[in-house]
């Protein structure tokens, strides 16, 4: 891209704060998940409880890999402000005993409420294995990338607030199987996610400082909002369209 | 997995060389991407002219890792033997001038008999995000698993010259926009897998020494059908059943 451009026209200049901020935000606009259909037929309680069995047990594996990705960070940081800062990450996902339990516990709080067995779940035996790929990626995408690159990463969370309170809503208006405490995970999630963007936004502004370097940002953004989106054209080509591959979950309930 | 077998049955002995390679066949007969839909309608003639081109384009990003993959290989090993042995695989892929074009090059000529601009194939900007994920979890594997089970993620050779075989005379019989001299690639490989995938089988039955490491091999040619396998899912999602990603390659002709 850079290069057809400088063949084209001339070197561009850095954003201004706003602009980037700007570009950013455009990505989440263009093709945050909360756009794709499967978001649209979960919330709209459009789906079967073995559907929303599906999505659960698939979106565990992103869950299990938040904090690996988190530490894959903090294991390239030599500033220790910032790996102390980014650490509390680990901590939302794992908990911090003795106090907090943790996403991932919260997350098989819902897993539990849905009726699948721990064990299960949690070995991703059942799971698609485009999701392990698209979540993987991820975590070998902050592990590889400049470090304001990889943080950029993490920006979609500047768009999950408005998805969280869309899914508490709409899955406990739409669906008899799901109580209010098994949607824990999407809660506390309501308060982190801005803490965390908040700061995220702040670092690339403050770190990118080239206009090839915003504009790596951005395509970072869109990159983390392709893993999520691959997430869920994996689960309507397996769980809605049927086409579910070899050794994947088969769901026994309607 | 080996959890649970050692609750409930004895330690498992190790398979002879035969039943080892009848468990590594099993996997293909099981899930080897010849048994997909993708698959049977691309060979029996039902897709349009760009469908083609997306299954080609796509099918790029698989050719264009292969090399680094290989190379990812190399890097790990300390047998000079088995280093010069591997090599040949790259020069496969990516020609050992001055006499032969090598893999990625004859794909081009496909991509050129479809219709496609070269510049756009190799910069994958079309290309699928879960295309992309599929491939590079494979370089992944290779570049981080023990080097056993790195050689066996590359035994579904294996299954290929027959799919090979049924390629060319499927889509020679079947496309007008198909001729003889594009399914270079394919008329190529029919004779180089079988050589690669002789030595891969040999040197998996004589390196892994335990039952343990035996089944981590038969999932590694399981994970590779699974790459496989995903590429098509995200062909099918996309071309067939018509949910293309944002971003990604809109076929201009039927």
């Amino acid at each position: 891209m850079s290069d057809r451009r400088l063949a084209t026209a001339p070197v561009s200049s850095l954003w201004s704060p706003d602009e980037f901020e700007a570009a950013i935000r455009a990505v989440g606009a263009e093709r945050y998940h909360d756009k794709h259909t499967f978001h649209k037929l979960l919330h709209g309680g459009k789906l079967s409880k073995g559907q929303v069995q599906a999505w659960a047990l698939n979106r565990y594996c992103y869950q299990e890999a938040v904090p690996r990705k988190d530490a894959a960070f903090i294991s390239r940081v030599h500033d220790r402000e910032l790996r102390r800062e980014w650490l509390h990450r680990v901590h939302d996902h794992d908990g911090l005993p003795p106090e907090e339990l943790g996403g991932i516990e919260r997350w098989l709080v819902l897993t539990d409420g849905l009726g699948l067995q721990r064990e299960y779940v949690t070995s991703m035996a059942g799971a698609l294995p485009a999701t392990r790929f698209a979540v993987e990626a991820y975590v070998h995408f902050v592990r590889e990338q400049p470090l304001t690159i990889a943080v950029a990463s993490s920006l979609t969370e500047l768009f999950a607030p408005s998805i969280h309170r869309e899914r508490i809503a709409g899955m406990l208006e739409n669906y008899d199987f799901i109580s209010d405490d098994v949607l824990a995970y999407f809660k506390r999630r309501l308060t982190q996610a801005p803490r965390d963007a908040t700061f995220a936004l702040e670092y690339v502004k403050q770190n990118a400082k080239t206009r090839d370097e915003q504009e790596a940002c951005v395509d970072a953004v869109r990159f983390k909002c392709n893993v999520l989106w691959a997430q869920l054209d994996a689960l309507e080509h397996a769980y809605v369209e049927g086409n579910i591959p070899p050794g994947a979950f088969v769901p026994d309930v309607k």
